[in-house]
């Protein structure tokens, strides 16, 4: 299995790739094959000064980089030789079987639709977020900002690819799915929510749990939640600021510390016909460490390979 | 000014209202005229086992309960003799001036639109909910919850409501109003977001301060933040339950204490002709004060007045 790692995305790159190269190398000493693109003269030296060393690592030259204020599909056109472009190429290619980039989101977005394509059936990927719950374990919210708008059959397909995703990664067998809502009864909601419950109650893919209000978030009650865009990407933000405010505070919880982006590092663009992981632009070498565990797994259980399968007509 | 207060709509009633008012009494010995509105042989014996006295209170009987699973409409029309109904009665009537009730949020959005009426000119009446901010003020999230689904025009119009609770209640001096977003640059957002934001842009009867998003909520980006209901109830309730979630986890810190509900009180229906406030179903005494309290702020501004001149055309 190779992996594909964009050395020079992130506001502290090289660097806190290269040490989450380690970190990941240091666990899993006979690992993945890693591709690491970037501009070999800043990378390699970086790679020798920390020790890494694997019969499986090579760096791949990429003399470009995509900036974040850069237009995305301008950028990747003209910077063929960027990192973001040659990961796209090779992941394209088949050289590498996943792609991890802490770099411009709209790039990396832009290429995994493009480059990697949709799975055919499904009518727009989607990108999630990892919900820690109260009870210890892991929930996915999707989508959280790739589709602002979004119609019922959307939410309805988010809720495929979230219980696949759940089940595969998250290791939750039977993941319930929970529709965000604003009560608790089939009838609440605005119109796409009310458009959507019938849906999601009839989706025999998936394990149907109703209506999810914004005080269930972190219970028990779904293991996925689904809403569009706009509402996801105000959830993952707002739980982001907690986060944050409870640091300002000396707020010292084991719960809240959870809440840290770098415990689950990016996240994968779900729906598209190879794994794609976008990660922060504050990436530190934890967030990659666990962004390259989580591409080993989307290789490894083939999960793009299933959702191709469930939209398969 | 004479303030109506329904004795029976709580969890806790008629104890907790009761109690309310002992608080309220005590800090304002001069303060309002109190109906009480309820069971008379419910509320006397507490009023006079609490040793509430006050030239200004008096009880109102009102033999009927319209309780929390009732269907709002068909209750208000059966139920002539309900504290809710005798409520919005004697609001109608001008024997009261403003009217306070934790029972059937429903019905007291019913009596208020249908009895009260909303002011001419405003598309819809709305609800709101105080955000504590990190650098100790208040700011106004609206709507919560009343209108799922928004029209840009009605979003444009929450902001000057938003601007007036804000100025005349809240006392906040020439307060910011900004549009929840998914991003910081106009042209953000989903559909509606996008078509508001020109609408806040040129309303030259706020303060614009441009989008929102999820993590600047509790920042002082923003006096006032407006969305639809949908968001707002979303917004609402995930702040309540990581309140609950701190209390649980043994978090005791002044911020975070700042989220208690019983804080504010309840929720003022802003864009009705005259002062209605709903408490949470929970409202204790401490919520039950605050609600008389607000409701005296409301009369004394002469704030659906001051609306009404806004929306004057």
């Amino acid at each position: 299995m190779n992996i594909g790692l964009d050395m020079m995305g992130g506001d502290f790159a090289p660097l806190e790739a290269v040490k989450g190269l380690q970190l990941y190398l240091s666990d899993n000493p006979h690992a993945a094959a890693l591709f690491c693109i970037g501009d070999e003269a800043k990378v390699q030296p970086l790679l020798e000064e920390y020790g890494i060393v694997s019969p499986g690592l090579q760096v791949i030259h990429a003399p470009e980089v995509i900036g974040y204020h850069e237009h995305p599909t301008k950028a990747l056109k003209e910077k063929q030789r960027s990192s973001i472009a040659i990961g796209f190429h090779l992941l394209a290619t088949g050289k590498i079987d996943a792609f991890i980039s802490a770099g411009n989101t709209g790039a990396m977005l832009v290429g995994a639709m493009f480059s990697i394509k949709t799975i055919p059936g499904i009518l727009r990927p989607t990108i999630s977020t990892i919900i820690p719950k109260l009870n210890g374990g892991t929930g996915l919210l999707l989508d959280v900002g790739l589709n602002a708008d979004c119609k019922p059959e959307q939410l309805n397909q988010f809720a495929i690819l979230g219980t696949l995703y759940a089940s595969h990664i998250l290791n939750i067998s039977d993941p319930k799915t929970g529709l965000m809502n604003v009560g608790e009864e089939e009838g609440k909601g605005n119109l796409l929510a009310q458009a959507t419950y019938p849906l999601l109650k009839e989706n025999t893919q998936i394990h149907f749990a109703g209506n999810i209000e914004g005080r269930d978030i972190f219970s028990d009650k779904a293991d996925v939640i689904v809403c569009d865009g706009f509402t996801g990407n105000i959830i993952l933000k707002m739980a982001e600021s907690v986060y944050d405010i409870s640091l300002q505070r000396g707020i010292n919880d084991a719960y809240f510390s959870r809440f840290h982006y770098e415990n689950y590092g990016g996240t994968p663009v779900l729906g598209v016909n190879k794994p794609v992981i976008i990660g922060h632009g504050i990436s530190n070498a934890k967030a990659f460490q666990n962004m390259i565990i989580v591409a080993e797994k989307m290789i490894q259980s083939d999960l793009c390979g299933k959702m191709a399968e469930q939209f398969r007509s």
